[in-house]
């Protein structure tokens, strides 16, 4: 607290916002394929897991998995798994994942029939529609990263822009204690090197008020782990997936499927090798802690073949994310899936690719949405105006998701038997009373007429939400924390500055 | 054919669009509520049709249902229900129905698995980036109308825009002639006065060869039923009703509702509404004619309450959708949902409300989706370029409900051993061979870097749009027809042009 600051501790009272809540998701999973052809992708990667292999540069798992009886080639670093260590290793992967930041009140679960949603990771450019497009800033991250703690349907925190102005080696450093301070979600670790890990988890214990040992009993962040299709995980990812099984803290194994470029140029082949690197992931982090917690990750989709790009958001990803959501209830494991869109600016495609995206993740029963906020150019940029917008499409399909109350009282058949044929329900005392509640109040949408809408300036809902999240910014309230330990983390970070930091390996 | 004008039939190349197909949508139904409450809400239906009873203006109506053993008083034009007359007139509701128009090969399915759609239908107002926006006129009319017939996606006709240049009594004449010549789909018929349903489905049976009688054996347009909420028919929507019933043309009963205006603030009341005047319509045909065509319709919303004006597309008319395709299955109706947004222009959030919408429909299982193409403005207006993009939305949606075929083939595990970790598959024989049919191919959304983009103009989904629609235009094919149809279509429009054509009542 400070009470010489009482302006900053201001709740963003302007905005109406859902409260902070876990999401539950009602719906049945949609499955698209047969459970036979889900068995089908689990037999193929079985196969391309023993006799093709995957390729893996870092030594020590490739010593780790040959203990545990898989062949190892150290002539091209390829290492092939026999069936019976993937399903040894399927045996102890965690259902659900509880995440705990350093604010209790702000855990949140991956599993079961939860949805839980992270902010953009990885940008490095931002724009918005005040101040135009640039390459992202401390002073940027430091905004979007008040965003994350302002809306309450962003529930962890993402890497919503990359602060290219901080020297490589202290970066990590500062975007963690910005991440730490401005908010009190669960933090994100980047797996860029075994010390930056370090160095992160760290940081998010003191903020817990734990020693690192303490913190790998109860899971806390969470990173991604990108593998790099086909059949390949490069040292950083590698270590990722070690060390953050080591620390107990989950990552999200989620390899980088372009179907046509990456794998073959077909749905099944794509998730077949998707699958095989996620199993890849789970026996080596199942080796290195039995229960580590792991997310079946699922970012599949094809190249386009007219721009050789992702197709972020197109129809084929959300295919492949209803298989994802089949596969990983194969395994009894959460899965990840992403608010994805090819769209540059937050126009009418951004719009229906991001919402159908959503919609894909919720119809797959996936667990978690990754760039649920705030993505646009393919995860080459941060739109504050995008922010806002998915945080719209995010509330709107949580509300979608509740089932209304259906009883006596909500069927009101005395209510309508007095209002009557022809009557209408504007003053009846239910609408009266529940004029601020009965119903979802969009951040951004409008219902007004056309010549109202004119009138008040015939404004685009990109160019609407410029306003709230100014009016996030300027409202924001700072999380509580202790004084402590803010201290405590700049003095790790004053030491390990001095130290040097942590260049990239 | 006229192969004087050769370059007339050439198909629209160079839009790059699925073919025409009826959609199948293999997603098992999403239930938002309980089987319990589904009672809950049909219970509650019946009891508002028994004791608190419809007000319907149309005395020939009270008549037939008073000599059905409803309950009538004449004095205030209330008709009271009994649930044995209701349940009576559910066994003869068809579970599917097929309509034919003059192309037998444009036929379409209402009912199993299939989704059908529909154009926009009934706004007064058109606009386009390039000449603005205007009162809609016959012109504009043929324009959309060659739109509906050039997209795949679009199946059946609506009433794409009003013809506001034509004496309201020749409008159905003109604007049925263009809807049976530029396009060879399902016709829309609206239900505004005996005469002039007679009248277009005369014209609709010309169109088809057939007698007006001949005609009524075998479905071949389609008629929304908009009742008055709460619990009131008006003369034109009941003789629609009768009429269409009587010509065995189906009718989608859609009550207007608007929970906190048109019915009590919550789902529950909304939908225990909206389902008793469904019923309603449906006990009023099976008496005209058992098993004629009825959709159980659901376009149930909230009302705004900042507004006052209907939350087209929010989250509250999803949760309605998926309740409605609950209610519908109950009573083994075909449903009908339909894309609607409250945007006054094609932006972002008309982009989200859309793919909801589209998505919702989807998820409920609804049959047929209504004003598929074109919406703006909450039906006040048709955009052209909203016309566009919502094919890609629903086209998206299309390809995102086709199972992928999962096979040893598409598995690819031969191909994926050769690539070997780390190599890439551009070059595979199978990623050249399929190189343009393997994944959806967009019609606007563009998956550019931002720099390509920006070169490209950096110009918005919307307004990639106006050239696809210039296109579509440009490229149009007027659809066969034998010109001694056209002789009599326009022998009947000449002659019921000449006795007055058809005032509204």
């Amino acid at each position: 607290m400070r009470p010489d600051k009482p302006h900053r501790r201001r709740r963003a009272a302007d905005i109406v916002q859902m409260p902070w809540q876990q999401l539950v998701n009602p719906l049945p999973p949609t499955p698209l394929i047969s459970e036979d052809e889900v068995e089908a992708i689990h037999r193929a990667a079985l196969q391309l897991l023993e006799t093709v292999g995957v390729r893996c540069a870092f030594g020590e798992a490739r010593a780790l998995l040959a203990h545990a009886g898989a062949s190892v080639d150290e002539a091209d670093q390829r290492i092939r798994i026999g069936r019976d260590i993937v399903e040894e290793a399927l045996k102890t992967v965690r259902a659900e994942i509880r995440l705990t930041p350093r604010n209790p009140e702000r855990a949140v679960r991956l599993g079961g029939r939860h949805l839980t949603t992270a902010a953009v990771l990885g940008p490095p450019n931002c724009t918005d529609l005040v101040r135009g497009r640039r390459s992202g800033s401390l002073a940027d991250l430091g905004e979007l990263l008040k965003l994350t703690q302002a809306f309450n349907i962003v529930q962890m925190n993402g890497w919503p822009v990359e602060p290219l102005d901080v020297e490589v080696r202290f970066r990590h450093l500062a975007a963690t204690r910005a991440m730490l301070t401005l908010t009190d979600k669960v933090p994100y670790v980047f797996c860029q090197s075994r010390q930056r890990i370090e160095d992160v988890l760290t940081m998010c214990a003191i903020a817990r008020g734990e020693t690192l040992e303490e913190f790998g009993d109860r899971p806390g962040v969470f990173s991604i782990i990108n593998t790099n299709t086909p059949l390949t995980y490069d040292v950083p990812m590698t270590v990722g997936v070690m060390d953050m099984a080591r620390h107990g803290q989950p990552v999200l194994l989620t390899p980088f499927i372009m179907a046509g470029a990456s794998t073959p140029a077909t749905i099944a082949g794509a998730m077949a090798l998707n699958t095989a690197e996620v199993l890849f992931g789970v026996v080596l982090s199942q080796l290195v802690r039995p229960g580590a917690p792991v997310l079946y990750g699922c970012a599949a989709m094809n190249v386009d073949m007219k721009t050789g790009a992702p197709a972020y958001g197109l129809a084929d990803m959300q295919r492949c994310t209803l298989i994802g959501g089949q596969m990983a209830r194969r395994y009894r494991m959460p899965m990840r899936s992403s608010n994805f869109s090819s769209a540059n600016i937050p126009d009418f495609a951004s719009g229906y690719e991001s919402a159908n995206a959503c919609f894909a993740a919720a119809a797959a029963g996936a667990h978690l949405l990754m760039h649920a906020a705030g993505w646009v150019e393919g995860g080459l940029c941060t739109s504050y105006e995008k922010f806002v917008l998915d945080c719209e499409i995010v509330q709107s399909l949580a509300q979608t998701l509740v089932p209304p109350r259906i009883d006596a009282d909500t069927l009101a058949l005395t209510e309508i038997a007095e209002v009557g044929p022809g009557g209408h329900f504007f003053g009846t005392p239910r609408t009266i009373s529940t004029f601020e509640t009965a119903f979802y109040r969009p951040l951004v949408s409008a219902t007004q007429n056309y010549g109202a809408w004119l009138e008040a300036g015939g404004k685009s809902a990109a160019e609407r939400a410029t306003a709230i999240w100014q009016e996030a910014l300027n409202h924001y309230a700072e999380p509580d924390i202790d004084p402590s330990t803010v201290e405590a983390l700049d003095a790790f970070v004053a030491r390990r500055t001095e130290q040097g930091g942590a260049p990239l390996d």
